[in-house]
């Protein structure tokens, strides 16, 4: 969306970290920066995987919040669309091009519901999550009101113990409320078992999707016993959306983390016992800081704290380096062990971040580079559409 | 700075939480929301305190990163300007007014040490830290450039492990080397004792910041000693600052969050063994959440997670309730134990986050409410400021 941003004003260090066409020696810290080659490289490759499983894959755009990224997961790597968590968030991606877009929450606030109601004016197919039947009034209700159609995925937990109703009988009796509900159409599940994504051993993640895997297929038979058949039977994250390709039952895949890769993710292992960072994916994206204090012999401080990533789920690594450890964050400061003293001020340095997605969300830009130059800046569109 | 920020086009829900002027009961969440009352409160008590002792107080703008919240202390508390950590951040506070304004902290990044170099030049006082005799060439290079003076600090390092000198020797050295130095000045000591602010029993921090008294004060013996005069003397966080106000070496204080209070600093006990947050100071800030789906006894889900908070010092507590508790944290959900099923959904939830700053840091907006309506929108100003 570099073409619908004007950076005319902008100033480098204050509003914005670099300006496409910079040396990347120049981009101002601590921001968040995409090695394009690595990041191109990992969407083909997702791309590539959906297709040899036959599903359709639609991009998690709440990890990203960036029209720039969904659109090249588009072009490189074929998605049919993008999820996300908010209406807000929604809106930026249908105003910026997506025509599919997928809620994969629940919205229950009027106003919100509203504005979801609005949405296919963008030109954008529709679709929300559904737990309770309570909610479809509302839902059908705005439709009308705005002349629209919504989609409803009827949502079920099936082990992330958030949203989503948990037994087959719950799951009949939404979609038929939905399928019965002017305004609405009952487009089929939501099944994304999110709290296993990050267990260590393949064999673990396995088994808790196969449990998912299972409840999903009695659900998808007990509709069509009652005559509604699912399009989309949705869910798969980085963590396990090989498990969901394989299970014959669902169609969709909602991988967002692949495309970035973080600290946290890249720790889990594949079928071979590799680590998923060292293969299956690159690091894509960093956490660019400086050095901005070393009078301590042994000790380095950095530029990036808790206000430039999150820590939620451990402290960043340094990507490339076995010398030096980052092992302390506070709020704009990042504490470095440097034993043997081989770091200077104003060095640079790549944070891979502990989790991706709430760390992107405390920036407004990405900084896209190759061959040492910055290729592309791109905004971080939907940050602070948390409505 | 209501007066700077244009409405017209705002989409509630969309861009912004609230418009000043609506009823609170429709305000957009996640947000933040300020109860204006505790929040004046607050800041008239911290003035009269740090009056009381003989201080000056230079409030934390990296707490809020508000310009209205700093000129709101400044009108009601007294400050004397601001301290704040980037030097992008002490901009929006120069240009927004403030006329006195230290990055206490170093900048040591050509760019960076430039655009302070310049800040003189809107109408602030501009002083920063430095703790390294490399630095002071730079620093004086800039001034001399741009035909301003920027009034150096020697930051100590007391006790917070970050940056600073930690010998009397070179506290002097580094003192001697700025006030050689054409276009800066020698201006004091910053001498921030960081880390036991959040130590929860009063005599655990005494002890600590009477290590520091004696450090800095056998630096400020020796400066005179070599005729070097301190200015200012500064330290002291909402943990602390009676501490150093009671030193007779401290002249001037940093606090910064007793404006807003947090769970984390809340629960610290003050000298008679009572937590802060029931006497000394008041909750002033919230992250307002809705219930978003309730389908499970005993569990509600609400629309606050890692991206409307920073969980960093411990999850968020549900303010003036002790029959429902926040347990778990993801993207965009809380998890909210709810054991005898009292909630609704839509209902409307305040939480007290663990960590003001970094919090604060996520959002765009403080909406300021009193007797049930929104009276101000405030922009987080200097939020993406961190370079």
């Amino acid at each position: 969306m570099n073409k619908n941003v004007r950076f005319e004003g902008l100033e480098v260090g204050y509003d914005i970290p670099a300006l496409p066409g910079m040396d990347a020696a120049d981009i101002q810290t601590p921001c968040l920066i995409l090695d394009l080659d690595a990041l191109e490289r990992n969407v083909v490759a997702m791309g590539e995987r959906a297709r040899a499983m036959g599903m359709r894959h639609r991009v998690h755009g709440k990890m990203h919040k960036s029209v720039d990224v969904a659109l090249l997961q588009e072009r490189l790597g074929g998605s049919v669309g993008v999820c996300c968590q908010k209406v807000s968030e929604a809106e930026v991606f249908a105003r910026g091009g997506i025509k599919d877009v997928l809620v994969s929450n629940q919205v229950r606030d009027p106003a919100k519901i509203d504005r979801l109601a609005r949405l296919p004016k963008l030109g954008a197919r529709t679709i929300v999550c559904v737990d309770d039947v309570a909610n479809v009034a509302d839902l059908s209700a705005a439709a009308q009101r705005h002349g629209t159609h919504i989609e409803c995925l009827v949502e079920i937990d099936c082990g992330a113990g958030r949203c989503g109703v948990t037994t087959t009988p719950d799951v009949v009796a939404v979609a038929q409320a939905i399928a019965a509900a002017p305004g609405l159409r009952f487009a089929g599940l939501q099944a994304y078992q999110g709290a296993m994504q990050h267990l260590d051993h393949f064999a673990d993640r396995k088994a808790k999707i196969d449990i998912a895997v299972a409840q999903v297929r009695d659900a998808v038979e007990a509709l069509e016993a009652v005559g509604l058949e699912c399009d989309i039977v949705g869910g798969g994250g980085t963590g396990s959306y090989y498990f969901e390709g394989a299970s014959g039952v669902y169609n969709e895949l909602q991988c967002g983390s692949y495309a970035f890769m973080d600290a946290d993710y890249g720790r889990i292992l594949d079928e071979n016992g590799q680590r998923i960072d060292r293969g299956e994916w690159e690091n894509a994206l960093f956490i660019l800081t400086s050095v901005m204090s070393h009078v301590k012999p042994g000790r380095a401080i950095c530029d990036a704290g808790l206000k430039a990533q999150s820590v939620d789920s451990g402290l960043p690594v340094i990507f490339g380096r076995d010398d030096v450890t980052y092992v302390k964050c506070s709020d704009e400061h990042g504490v470095i062990d440097d034993p043997q003293g081989v770091l200077r001020v104003n060095d640079k340095l790549r944070l891979v971040p502990g989790h991706c997605d709430p760390t992107c969300n405390v920036h407004d830009w990405y900084v896209g580079v190759r061959g040492g130059k910055v290729e592309v800046v791109w905004p971080v569109s939907a940050r602070g559409k948390a409505y």
